[in-house]
């Protein structure tokens, strides 16, 4: 175990009971540790699910299973391990996932493609077949609505803390809950989500309208997180709405009937996804990058990502260092239009460059007052565009080389 | 002054007179640290160049201005300057660029066309005007055949070795030396070329037919490697010849006449890239990483770098950790075609997986024993297609931390 993130929260929301939500978290034996490694979800009848999934091309068993069953849009139960990433393990994988789905739907009595499933560990060592479907019994007498503590837990692998997070909103005129959990904190460059991440409510929204939230919030979210560049095998955002809560009947992703539960969802990802970043393997400081007047707001985000995703940077923010060369360096391999006349660069609201010329009052000692601080600000307006983008990620200590060089012995 | 690479070289050629090329090195300033930071060639009237730049949206002053005339293929001078990479200086830098390249039209009596300069060092401090023009002079009377050893010392920044490669082959039955020189330890992930390499031959090749000759040895050996993910916007390599060499006229960058001097320039620039590899900021081991099965040798140079770039890849190799999953999620990362089922990959020629299945009698110990030396090598082979590529790279360590969290002060 590494000592907690310099940059934990503070202090983390109590889960709310989730109106057709269960859940149980256990110690199993995946983990060498002893922690809880294995996680159930029951949802209740009814229960709609959305997902965003990984896009490496060597996604894991249960990333396929997801894959194969999200476009049903409906679930009822949600089973994860942790300690084994379950990729990499050809048919041994599948069987596993096999199992594990057709005893957590013996034991809950619903379809199999209903059984969602997500792993996160090591990648390339198969877990007997059994060993999941042979622990559901003891997870499902455990089932509770108030089991979040051992559940936000069961899921953790080099986290130093669990992530929540918690949102409450009203679609016309009912109070509707959101709880969701995540965990991460290397392999984190998400191409879709983080590691893992699953958010509750018992909001009765369709799957369509479901997914189509998710994947705006999840654009606007884990999508603009980095730590180390490194894209997981197993990345898996799963959204379940119960409809428990009765509220009038949504049939669109937009409009204002929803508009409050989108940007709750919105602000629920950003919650979850920053904290992964806070928790980032060897971070000591927090960096949110806002680029402007980029050619769109995709290029805005690439160049963002570039910045993000800098060794040189990373470094360089880590010594408290105000080598903002680096960050132009960064712009210049984005791949996107730029012009060194026209780049702006600041660091905590302090001006740096002002198109393309440092500005002639530039302070270094006021810059680097802000850089030895946790929370580092870095804006860069590109002055080619309208696009715009904001992305999170953490500095590179050797805390990441401690953790990294020897993860596994 | 970071301690010698123990990965470095154990001996260095003594580099050779080539007939047409005079070279000085001198330090003038532009290094707080006094060492030799300025570099003057000279060049035999009918030298022909070639040239590989940066891609960066943000390249330096020198590159705008190499960028601008390698089109006329003609050189009679090279200027190069380390301490201070006059990139994003606007105006200033091109000035600067201005007067080094009037200053050197005049002393060596040709247009200014025929001046080439680059600058390697800090990003973003503008060189007083005439720092550079002011030195020449000192710098010509200087220049001699064989003034190697401070020149490739002049244009070193965090490196902790020179950079030097020689090859002598026959054209046409007359032999003809290749000399080169190059510089970089970070901030390396070519999109051309390394921060800078300058390679000189008394051969007598047409611009057009170098380029050809220069693109695919460049394509072949610099934009085959990387420390950090990180392009440098001063990335520059230049090929002069300067026709001393009596030999049949080379017309074409291909067929028999020229075969042996295109192999012994790929071999060079080869040589000077795992020479960079080698000085990696912080590198403990150099890794080779071969890429075959691929849909296309661009599909396998992607794949190849996908892994080579990855931090966790690179922390696991520094900590001698036989963490082969984290190939897989690099392959899987990649963006290229690409089949859990299909994935072949082995350590140091010891076979970990066969088409996604890990071997049955796999013995870890052997590979770790081979991840404990300082030369590393990784076969992956995708399954999938024809195409192959050979990627260079090193460990991530603290020292790469070390180095980079405090470089300007």
């Amino acid at each position: 175990m590494f000592a907690k993130s310099p940059l934990a929260p503070e202090s983390f929301p109590e889960m709310p009971v989730v109106a057709g939500v269960r859940v149980a978290g256990m110690a199993v034996g995946l983990k060498e540790s002893g922690r809880p490694d294995l996680f159930l979800a029951e949802l209740s009848k009814g229960s709609t699910i959305a997902g965003l999934l990984t896009k490496s091309a060597c996604s894991s068993a249960p990333v396929d299973w997801c894959r194969k069953n999200l476009s049903n849009g409906k679930a009822r139960a949600i089973v994860v391990n942790s300690g084994n990433a379950n990729a990499f393990t050809g048919k041994a994988g599948d069987r596993t996932v096999a199992n594990t789905v057709n005893e957590a739907a013996r034991l809950l009595k619903c379809p199999k493609k209903e059984v969602f499933v997500a792993s996160t560990g090591v990648i390339g060592v198969p877990v007997p077949a059994d060993y999941i479907s042979r622990q559901l019994p003891r997870l499902q007498k455990a089932l509770s609505p108030s089991g979040w503590p051992e559940a936000s837990e069961a899921i953790m692998t080099t986290d130093t803390y669990p992530k929540r997070s918690v949102r409450r909103v009203r679609i016309g005129g009912t109070e509707v809950t959101l709880a969701g959990m995540a965990k991460g904190s290397g392999m984190i460059a998400p191409d879709m989500a983080t590691m893992l991440c699953f958010v509750f409510t018992d909001a009765a929204i369709p799957a369509k309208v479901l997914q189509t939230l998710l994947r705006r919030a999840g654009d606007r979210s884990f999508n603009c997180i980095t730590v180390d560049s490194d894209t997981s095998t197993s990345d898996t955002l799963l959204l379940a709405a119960t409809g428990q809560a009765k509220h009038p009947p949504v049939k669109s992703a937009s409009g204002k009937l929803i508009a409050d539960f989108a940007a709750a969802l919105e602000s629920l990802l950003i919650d979850l996804a920053t904290q992964v970043v806070k928790d980032g393997e060897g971070a000591q400081k927090f960096i949110t990058i806002d680029v402007k007047g980029a050619a769109s707001d995709a290029a805005a985000r690439r160049i963002g990502l570039a910045i993000g995703n800098s060794p040189l940077v990373k470094t360089a923010i880590a010594g408290s260092d105000a080598n903002w060369g680096r960050i132009v360096m960064a712009v210049g391999k984005a791949g996107e239009k730029a012009d060194r006349d026209k780049l702006s660069i600041a660091f905590g609201g302090i001006a740096i460059t002002r198109k393309g010329k440092r500005v002639p009052d530039y302070d270094e000692s006021k810059v680097e007052a802000h850089l030895r601080g946790k929370s580092i600000d870095i804006t860069v307006d590109v002055g080619v565009g309208k696009g715009t983008a904001r992305i999170w990620t953490c500095d590179l200590t050797h805390g990441y080389i401690e953790i990294n060089a020897d993860y596994r012995t």
